[in-house]
Parts: C-alpha cells; structure tokens; sequence
C-alpha cells in the first residue's frame, strides 16, 4: 500500500498543488479561493505522512479494548475519549452522559447433537433472551426468511428454527447487508409465534471463515425477544445446510446466558474545534466509541474514531482556526440502538439549526473512493469544487441527493442537517463486521491515512466557506 | 480456478495427449511405455474432470465431522472409510486397530484480567494437562521461545508465561513451521522448570484471524506435561505485546479441562488394488483420517484420504490392474505422535520389503507444483520421465534425494522404504492448521482435481512399472 500512499503523495505535490502555486487565476465563479485550496492540498499532503490517525486507533483498540455499549469499558473509552482531546488541543472537550438498558451476552453453549456432536460457532444476538436451562431439541430447517415468516402459529413447539440463506453479497457499498440482515433484524418474532424453543440463523457476513457476526436484533413495538437467538458462522451454517440436504435428523443442544440487566449510563464524547469567525456553526464529524464486545473493534468503529479526530486535529493544527465550528462526536452505544445518536439529537434539539453539515466515519477504513452529499442544492457546487481537490486521493464525486451521513447522523439527517458522506471501499467490510476478528491487524496505516486526508479536506474547506449549505425545508 | 482446470485440460488434450497418439515412437531408452504414458495422461484428463475427490471429503467432513485421534468420531471415520472402500470396488478392504492414550480437550475458559477483562481466543495444546482449579496469575512476558529456555529453575512461581515470537513465515514449502514451532514443542519443559502455573504461547501460524492453532506438544523423555499449555490466536498475541510494550501490568484468568483418558482404540484403514502381475509388491499412498477437533479437519487431512482414494479408484477404473498393488493407507491418529504410521510400521514390518514405495498427500489441496523423490538412483530416470508426463498439470521435478513421503510414512522410510512427494503449494496451508478454520469451505474443487490428475497419473506409472526403486541398503 505504500504504492497508493506515494502515488497519492506524488500526485499531490508534482502536480495539482504546484500548479495551483504557480497559477493563482481561478476561475472566478469558483466557491473555494485558492488560498482555501493551497491550505487543503497542504492538509491531504501532511496526513498521508501522518501517523496520528493510526495510533488513535491503535491506543483505542489496545488501551480500551472490546467496549460493549453501556459496560464498565465503555465508560473507560469515553475517559480516554475526553483524555484524548484534551491532549489535542480540542478546544472545548466534555462527556454527555444518558441513561439506557443494558445487555449482555453471557456464556454461550451450542453444539450439534444429531446426527453426532459437534461444537457450533455461535453468538448470540443482541436483545435474545437466556435459555433457563440447557434446551436440546430438534431442528427445523428453513432455507431462508421467507419459509420462516410462512409458518402457522403454533408449528414450532418444542423444536428449534434455524434459517438458513445465502451468503451476504459482497460489494463495495455494503448493498447486500440490507437485505441478508432480515433475518437477523425480525427472525425471532415468528420463532417465537411459532412456539420455538429458540432461533438460529446464519450469520449476516460475507466471509467464509468460522467466526459468528453478532448485532442487534429489531424489537417488535417495544418487547424484545423471550426466546435465544444466535447466529452460527457460515462454515456452520453450510454444514448443517449440508446434512440437512442429506435427509440427516438434526437436533441440536443450546445454553445462553444473554439477557437485560437493567439500566445504565452511557455517553458521548463531544471535541470542539471552536470557528474564528461563525463559532455558533457547527460542522459535526464521527464515529462511534462503542463496539460490539467479540472483537476490539479496530474497523468497526475505532477508525471512524480515529480517522474524524485526527482530521481534526490536523485542521487545528492551522495557523488559523476555519471559520466554523468543527466538532467531533464520539457516540456511545451505536451498535445497540443508535442510543447516543438520538441522545445527542435530542440533547441539542434547540441548536440543530446551528447544525450546517454532518457526516460519520462508520464503514472501515479502506481507502475512500467517493463523496456524496445531500445539501441545499444552491451549495452542489461548492461540494464539486471540494470533489475535485480531493480527486489526486482517487476520490471521484457521486450523488449530489444521496441521504444519509452515517448511522448516528440519521437523528440530525430526520431533523434536516445536511449531510455529505465520504464512502470507504467496503467489500470487505462485512467479513470482519461484528466478529470477534475485528482488531487492529486489520487496518493498514495508508489506507487509513488516506481517510485522514480525505476528511482533513474536506471538512476544513466545509468549515471555512461561506457557503449555506441548508436548504431552507 | 475454472481457468487452471480448463488451461490444463487444453494442454493435455490438444497438445501433449495427441501428440503422443500420433507418435508412437518414443525414445528407445524411455522406462515407460507409449501405451503407459498415453493411459497416464488419460488418466489426467478424466481426473480433471471428475468430481469423486471432492465428493469423498465433503462426505468424510460432513457425516464425520471433527474426528479426534481415539474418540468415537474417529471410529466412525474409520467405518466410513471401509465403507467408500468397498463401494469403490477396492479389491481388499481392511481395519487394522491398535491402541493408544487418550488425551481429550475438555472445556477452557481464558482471559485477560488485567489492566483489563477481555475474552482471549485459545486452545489447549494436545498433551496439556488441566488447571485443578481457576488460575488466576501475573503474565511473564517473553518475546521468544529463547527467552524462556534461559529462564532460571524456580523463577516463575505464581506466575503465567507467555511466549511471545513472530508469526510464521508463509511459504509454498511451508519452511517456516519448524522453528516457529519450538515453543508448542518444548516451551511447556522450561515453564514447568520456572514453576509457573501454566504456559500461554502465541499459535503457531502464519494467519492473521482469530484462531488459535492448537497441536501436540513434545513429550520429555516419557513425560507430559503437569501444567495447562494454551496457545492464542496471532491478534490476541499482538495485543498482549501491545500491551507489554506500554508496560501494563499483565494478568491472567484460565481454567483448563484437557487431560489424558486412558488407553482406547483407533485404527488403520487399508484399501488395495490388487496388482495384476506383481501382487506382492506395494506401492502405498494416503492420508490421516483423524483431525484436530476444532475444525472438520478438511485440508488436514480430508484431503489428503480423499485425493489418495480418488486417485486408486480411478486407476482402478482401468480395463486392466497395473503390475503392482496400490494400497491406500488413512492412518488414524497421526495428529496425535503419528501412531497409526508405527502401528502400521509394526504390524507390517515381515513385509516392508515389498513396500516399494510410499507417499503421503498431508499438505493440504492447493496446486501440486514439484515432483520430489528419494528412490534407487537407478530409477531416478523414470521419476524423470513422469514428471515430464505431469508437466501439463504445472508440477516441475524436484530434488531426486529428497528424504520424506509425508509425516506417516517417516517409520517406512526410515525402514528403507522408498519415497516420493508430490508437494502442494502450501502459502495459505499454516493459515488454516490446526485451527477451527479448517472446513470444507477451504477446498477448492478444480485445485483438488488437480491433485487427483496428479496422484493418478504418478502412481499408476510407479504401479505398471518393472523398474526396481528400491535401492539395496
Ligand atoms: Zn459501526
Ligand atoms: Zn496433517
């Protein structure tokens, strides 16, 4: 990858930057001055040599580790979080705390008992219940959710569900998670209409290596599921397709311990770099602080974290603070809910009209290749213009209508802040997505400096236009 | 892969293949035959094409599973061998038992507990003895297997050892496996020396996933270890070492439940092709039918029974038997300290004269890409020659006095037996072994066809052939 990063590097400073050095006449309708573009193409060359967001990320995953939303170890990363920024340079650096339920996983037990035992690779689902005591039962088979959602109330009792499905597809925007995540999302309500004992299902990933992918499940009105649910590797999953193709009786023997614990405090992590000249105007950037508890949550989102924080703090590093405010959020408890997300939304609800622009880091950390965006349509220009200076990072420009900056942006994004999203290459984002394998040797250094100085650009020249990026809804 | 196959196929047909057929006249010195060389290349072109090998490990992975040396699933195995044996027509189908000890995983929990509580993805080393009790202790870190054999009598005392290393070095020869393995060989003999309370090794492979590898330990003279031996996943290492580095104070949480059984069966599997004009004189392949636990035990050694089965079946597809006997050997318990290959040397030893030569396919099922033998230099010619014939296939010859025809044919050679081996490429090989990892998944079916061509083809040549291998020694 070092390849990319002196390309990139080379690009940067032979070409665009020394020609707009030497070439002060822009065209003058353009947006972006050419000061404004020299100090942004300064910026894109200093963090591809940057190490900072890296060791962010590193500190985070090593120090902290994994930090389940609502645990002990959330709270020490929202500690490290405020350290963090204070250490920076930030200049305004506070912690918001807000209540929610807590769950947690427990012990798991889940082995195949027909046609002969064999130890499965399972976790549970976030929100699933415990098992009171050892359930063994049979299988019932279902090639995917739909023959679930078919069956007649009351066909389940006394067995097991285990839905099956194809892999996830694999694809740079991550399209096929939608998709492949129903079963995961809304299984357990026909389960349990079914009278099953408890629910399996393949896992919701597109890798092919024995590791469960754990996430949330979708409550139904406000009740969570009474039964266990838990999802098995795909290695698992095509074992037991396989036997069950092969007539095999299968029956299968399950003790989880997963369940609500009652409520607890969580929070989110708030670092302000204060604007010279409109500080009211907030442009807010992210990631999430917590992870699911398999892995240390390298990918998913201790970059997003580092990635939005180290562009910041290379913004702050100007001779001149930008015009606007840029403020960076690390939210608490994403993966359970988007807790912190509309805890921040709800906490600020009066200043969201303060809220020019909002975008989260929340996909890994391969390379950037697109910006879309989603702002008042007069400001479509200024965010081409932005496109073109990060263009040498091999960033093209997509949608100019695409909603949507993010996960925790989704509380601001109802409200009406414009957003833009910078897209990572994720076709592998889901092999690692929620596994126990999502840890640090999982991000290279370069592709992950590329972010930096694909989000040190662009959001120094968001938070120093003059610009209005709402659109007047 | 479809590329390999269909490239390989065209090689052999429109080139090599009818070239042959329309030429009769081979050089007169040739130990084989036009009329061997042309069903040898038959023999390819039908392997390429069929789907038995395939078939044979996804039956053995998925009706067998897991099969430990010396549990039930390995009796199973052992049934389902003679089974396919029969049902492929092998002219002699025989079980051949022995006894052996039992060493059993049990259940192992394992945990950071300082400067924090995390999970750690581990496995028992075969050979480990169980913890009477939770230990709790202070991690001594040693940055390689070195380190610790320098360690003073009585020096870790309360403590936890862990050893630390690099990861293996990937490689198609798989060199690097050798030294990164002392520390599971004889890293427990040192600890045991300090007094610690167990031994915690980084694993033995060239991944990067969260998979432990486990395997045998070394025996001391005739002892085993007194002490839990753990080794963890290549992440968890590098995080422990992160952590080391930063000078956290390290702690461990580990109850292990591994421990020796007593004696139990396990078993060779024999299957023959009767020669049709030297019956009395073998030339023996195969694999080991038992695997480690964790995983179904696909690229170690499904794959290897499966390849060596295919090849003999469809060689005795033939209108006629070659000259010799082809015996297809699925050693158990090799994983274990390769006690079927002795049981096997033993009982067979008033006949090892007549073994004439003896391979073993225990690499995995990646491409085979080299030749190598170690016969009568007398014959070296003809292994020459056959290597010409499976040039087509991609495999280039290799030394001609390179000891070794894989781990269970080590007591044949080291009776005099003659050897070959047709290596795979073996770069993502130490990925997998030994780990929960090693599933079905994993084979690729035009790369194991390739295998099959190649194993037919050699051994149907060594089989017809009058040329003697055996050296006088
Ligand atoms: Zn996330
Ligand atoms: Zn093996």
């Amino acid at each position: 990858m070092k390849l990319l990063k002196n390309a990139a590097l080379k690009a940067l400073i032979s070409g665009a930057l020394f020609t707009v050095a030497s070439t002060p006449l822009i065209a003058s309708e353009s947006p972006i001055t050419p000061a404004q573009k020299e100090t942004a193409q300064q910026l894109m060359v200093t963090a591809l040599k940057s190490e900072l967001g890296f060791s962010i990320v590193e500190s985070l995953t090593t120090e902290i580790g994994p930090r389940l939303g609502g645990s002990e170890a959330e709270k020490r990363a929202r500690d490290w979080g405020a350290k963090l920024g204070k250490e920076l340079g930030f200049d305004k650096v506070a912690i918001e705390e807000f209540t929610m339920p807590f769950w947690d996983r427990g012990h798991l037990h889940i082995a195949l008992t027909s046609p002969y035992n064999q130890e499965l690779y399972g976790s549970a689902l976030g929100g699933a219940a415990p098992s009171d005591k050892e359930i063994n039962a049979p299988i019932v088979y279902f090639r995917d959710i739909h023959a679930l959602t078919a069956i007649k109330d009351g066909s389940l009792e006394g067995k097991v569900a285990f839905v099956d499905g194809e892999p996830m597809v694999k694809s740079q925007t991550g399209a096929g998670y939608s998709p492949s995540n129903q079963k995961r999302r809304i299984g357990w309500q026909h389960a349990e209409r079914g009278g099953a004992s408890a629910l399996v299902i393949r896992s919701v990933g597109s890798d092919s290596h024995r590791f469960p992918h754990t996430g949330m499940m979708s409550k139904n009105g406000d009740k969570w599921a009474n039964i266990p649910v838990i999802a098995i590797s795909n290695p698992d999953a095509d074992h037991l397709r396989r036997l069950h193709n092969l007539n095999k009786p299968l029956a299968i023997s399950l003790h989880s311990g997963s369940d609500w614990k009652g409520e607890v405090t969580s929070g989110n992590v708030v670092l302000d770099i204060i604007g010279s000249e409109k500080p009211e105007e907030i442009i807010l950037i992210g990631g999430h602080l917590d992870s699911w508890d398999l892995g240390t949550g390298a990918v998913d989102d201790g970059a997003g974290v580092a990635i939005t924080t180290a562009a910041a703090k290379l913004i702050a590093n100007l001779p001149k603070r930008p015009k606007r405010t840029i403020r960076v959020v690390m939210f608490g408890a994403e993966e359970v809910g988007l807790l912190g997300a509309f805890a921040y939304a709800k906490k600020h609800e009066a200043n969201l009209h303060n809220h020019v622009l909002a975008t989260e880091s929340d996909f890994g950390a391969r390379n950037i290749w697109r910006l879309v965006s989603n702002v008042n349509p007069e400001a479509t220009k200024l965010v081409d213009e932005i496109a073109k200076i990060i263009a040498p990072l091999g960033i093209v420009r997509g949608g100019s209508d695409v909603k949507g900056g993010g996960p925790d942006i989704i509380p601001l994004d109802n409200k009406g802040v414009p957003t833009i999203r910078l897209s990572q290459e994720g076709t592998d984002y889901f092999d690692l997505h929620h596994t126990p394998d999502d840890t640090l040797d999982k991000i290279n250094p370069d592709e992950l400096a590329q972010n930096v100085a694909a989000y040190a650009a662009t959001i120094y020249l968001f938070a120093d236009t003059n610009v209005d990026l709402k659109a007047k809804r």
